[in-house]
């Protein structure tokens, strides 16, 4: 993980133009995770539901694409003042993930170590071990969701 | 690129499950779209404008990032009825993109080719051709833009 949670803080003492308004921190994160979710769909679609052929190429991106946006350094997205508390129903961010960056970072690094063996699991082609690292990967997404994500 | 544009008009033949909602194909369109811009944020601010130093790393896990979405099968988020024509202001593609989905794939590939380079240049560290190679694939988002996105 590049960063981790924290690495805005640093950054909010670099010069203005790096520096993300809110409300594009929120935007942007949002997308991450729209997307990634979009590609763990796929992935079960084919190798949990059966409802779309597996196809091991759309599978290998569909799990790079995760891995790349896991490991993007979207901690840099979680500068101060982009929870509920002050952001309204504009994010589902909880306060409580400034006042536990050590316990987010523990979630994100369960989180990428996870998605790296989706990685690895998707370019072997075998069905049954992409299950279960997808499997694996949910776990992680949901651990995270339980603990800083709002209803 | 895994299927281009017009995979999805295949894909509506497959089962409900598999098949996503106009709403979704949108959002998870976008979602890509705006990330992959967050993405060349970062490396503009680091080879272009100067606003952040300059972090090796940094700059190739934002083009590995560009390069899994870009290549991660997007054409199956164009599928019929996504356009403004029958979504209104839920999005900004142009009807004209389904009538014209060689052109729009022409776009595509001349996309994913400049990406595929940004990568290349990015693992080079040479930041003058970074800087080059990040503002060849600036003109093949603004050239799919141009035709393809209402103002
Ligand atoms: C380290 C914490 C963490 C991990 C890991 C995580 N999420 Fe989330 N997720 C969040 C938070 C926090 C939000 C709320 C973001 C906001 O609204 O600002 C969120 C929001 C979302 C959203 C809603 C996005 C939107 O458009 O508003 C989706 C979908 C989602 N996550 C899916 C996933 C998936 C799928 C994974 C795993 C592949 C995942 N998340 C991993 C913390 C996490
Ligand atoms: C092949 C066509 C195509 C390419 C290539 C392309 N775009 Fe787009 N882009 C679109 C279309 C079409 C939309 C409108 C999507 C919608 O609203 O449904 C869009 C929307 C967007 C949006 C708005 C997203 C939102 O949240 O509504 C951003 C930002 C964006 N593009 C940035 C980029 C960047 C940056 C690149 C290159 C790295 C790029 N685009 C490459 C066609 C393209």
């Amino acid at each position: 993980m590049i960063g981790g949670f924290g690495a805005a803080l640093l950054l909010a003492t670099l010069s203005a133009e790096a520096q993300l308004k809110p409300e594009e921190q929120i935007e942007y994160r949002q997308a991450g995770y729209s997307f990634m979710a979009w590609n763990m769909g796929k992935i079960k679609a084919q190798v949990v539901d059966g409802s779309v052929p597996y196809n091991k190429a759309q599978v290998v991106a569909a799990a790079n694409a995760i891995a790349a946006i896991a490991n993007s350094g979207m901690g840099s997205l979680y500068g101060p003042g982009t929870a509920t508390d002050q952001m309204g129903d504009k994010t589902r961010l909880k306060p409580e993930f400034f006042k536990n960056l050590d316990e987010a970072n523990k979630l994100a690094r369960n989180f990428t170590g996870a998605v790296d063996k989706l990685t690895s699991e998707a370019a072997s082609g075998d069905q049954a071990r992409i299950k279960t690292a997808l499997g694996e990967v949910g776990k992680t997404c949901k651990a995270c969701h339980d603990q800083f994500r709002t209803k």
